[in-house]
């Protein structure tokens, strides 16, 4: 059973990733969360996150800054502060940042997707 | 199957609750979503959140603007933009402002508890 804590988002270092920079403040590996995953990525506008999908998993993008879209066979919808995006379990979304980075929180949920994989 | 789908946080209204304001962007009667409940809540810090819990669901209190408090069994720790708490399910807590309002994100999952309670 995981501890109630109160986390320091800026005391959690950024990781890289293909398509920025990302953290996990709350999720299984960070403090044995069970169901909920939630953290920061930072979207570098040079390395858009390329089309994936994470069947049985959905996903929520809350915008904090900068701007960019989400996009879902060829159809782009726009981020930006005051946006929320939804993502179904399993559909196919590229992410990207223009302009600039953007940052955004994600929310996942569970934890792992059908096949098991936990990100 | 819930569609995907960008929402504007200020085209969502807030609604009245015991302990402040609150709207659900994300959630089953908001959007179809099946595991993820997410919106804002603004805290009053004339009524706090008194002690609940919800078995079975954990939570994530994602402090946007203000100060507050999360209180556990007497013991108080503190919330301000930068600290990200999280409830682990059936966890007694308060919740509440101190000075003025405190507005943070809350995320849910699963999107009831044990009992059947969607909240």
């Amino acid at each position: 059973m995981p501890e109630k804590n109160v986390f320091k988002i800026d005391e959690i270092p950024f990781q890289e990733v293909e398509w920025g920079t990302s953290k996990v403040i709350v999720g299984p590996d960070a403090n044995g969360s069970e169901h909920l995953r939630a953290g920061i990525t930072e979207y570098d506008p040079e390395t858009p996150h390329e089309p994936h999908s994470h069947p049985g998993q959905e996903e929520i993008i809350w915008v904090l800054s900068g701007e960019g879209y989400t996009e879902t066979h060829g159809v782009k919808m726009e981020l930006r502060p005051g946006l929320v995006a939804y993502i179904p379990s399993g559909m196919e979304h590229k992410t990207a940042a223009v302009g600039g980075k953007m940052t955004a929180i994600i929310m996942k949920s569970p934890v792992k997707d059908s096949s098991g994989v936990a990100s």
